[in-house]
């Protein structure tokens, strides 16, 4: 398990959860939470909420709970949603296209600032509001936009060349979804999103399908 | 930890990126495979390599590795790739619509055989070569077409109408993609995907930037 400035990586998964229940909860007027229903929302049992809390400094009050505002303060600037971090999205096939156009990454501070394709119909184009530029102009664009963030949507077989270029271009950061295994230096963050593994996943269990009494239907 | 069949929760997730790894490997004309080097595509230790392997029946031969051919054979079996489980998509927006076309879903046994939405406009088109239906059609097609599997695409709003329209049609297995946490019974098996979570995930990191030698960069 990788540890990041004392908090574990299944942590730092667990924060944008708990931040998006309370702005749930905050929402709904309710002032105080309880790390059982955080628990439930997560996946996890309680004391592991309490443990992930402990990581950002935030204990509670016994038979009260946590205070919704200031653990949302508290979350939020663990993941520094305070921040903006631009993105730029390679590959505007269907995907590509969604991707550009998902409203929960701008207002999470995730702004699509500029898409890259190969394809000359696109180029030149709005796709989703975003403007798509030659792959050839990316390491000036990243440079001018501040993008700190790469999204890989291509096919697969394109995906290892987008990514050099996305790491020559100085992005520290790649979210690839083209169902292939990167190779980049070391000091690139790659995250891996393969729709057709979270299938597979649901597939293992349909294959199993067992009676079983096991309700804790989320991966620990 | 939810253990499935003795299958541990972590090792199942693990099994499809093994199977992929096993796929190319395959392909670059190599039998066999060393732990070390199936435990570097997935971005965990070779013991653990092993211990997921273990569950499988598969112990490798020391100094030799794994035979590539059989190990993709137990593989495949424990997750079932030899079957088949159609799928349906609920909301064809951008992002249904590139899950509605996406090679990797049929290509792997998960074929898209219905979409659902309540747009007039979209119902009786085919969207990514999808047929669109009515939300109303749902108990119909999910036993006429045998759907194992409901993909919910629709925003977060509308997501937990759908979920229970899903659940009440049978559907036992529910990928969401809209950002909220869904209310089924515990026998539905639910797991989402938020793809701004994953974009949080990195920006974590992003705040945190430093120098570390750390290189496991992927989530235990």
């Amino acid at each position: 398990m990788r540890v990041t400035g004392q908090i574990p990586e299944a942590t730092v998964a667990r924060l944008p959860v708990y931040l998006r229940s309370l702005l749930e909860v905050g929402a709904a007027g309710i002032s105080t939470v309880s790390s059982v229903m955080l628990a439930d929302r997560a996946g996890v049992n309680a004391a592991k909420v309490r443990k992930d809390l402990s990581y950002l400094g935030t204990y509670g009050t016994r038979g009260v709970g946590y205070d919704v505002e200031y653990l949302r303060f508290q979350v939020s600037r663990a993941l520094g949603v305070a921040n903006t971090w631009p993105v730029v999205v390679v590959g505007l096939g269907n995907l590509g296209r969604a991707l550009a156009g998902h409203e929960g990454f701008g207002e999470r501070g995730f702004p699509v600032v500029a898409g890259f394709d190969i394809d000359p119909d696109k180029i030149g184009t709005r796709i989703s509001g975003v403007l798509v530029h030659p792959l050839e102009r990316l390491p000036e664009l990243v440079a001018n936009l501040g993008a700190a963030i790469g999204i890989i949507a291509t096919p697969a077989e394109a995906a290892q060349e987008v990514a050099d270029h996305l790491s020559r271009a100085g992005i520290r950061s790649v979210l690839n979804f083209a169902p292939t295994v990167l190779a980049l230096p070391d000091d690139v963050d790659v995250r891996d999103v393969d729709l057709a593994t979270e299938l597979q996943i649901l597939g293992f269990h349909l294959q199993r399908a067992n009676p079983t009494n096991d309700d804790q239907s989320v991966v620990s």
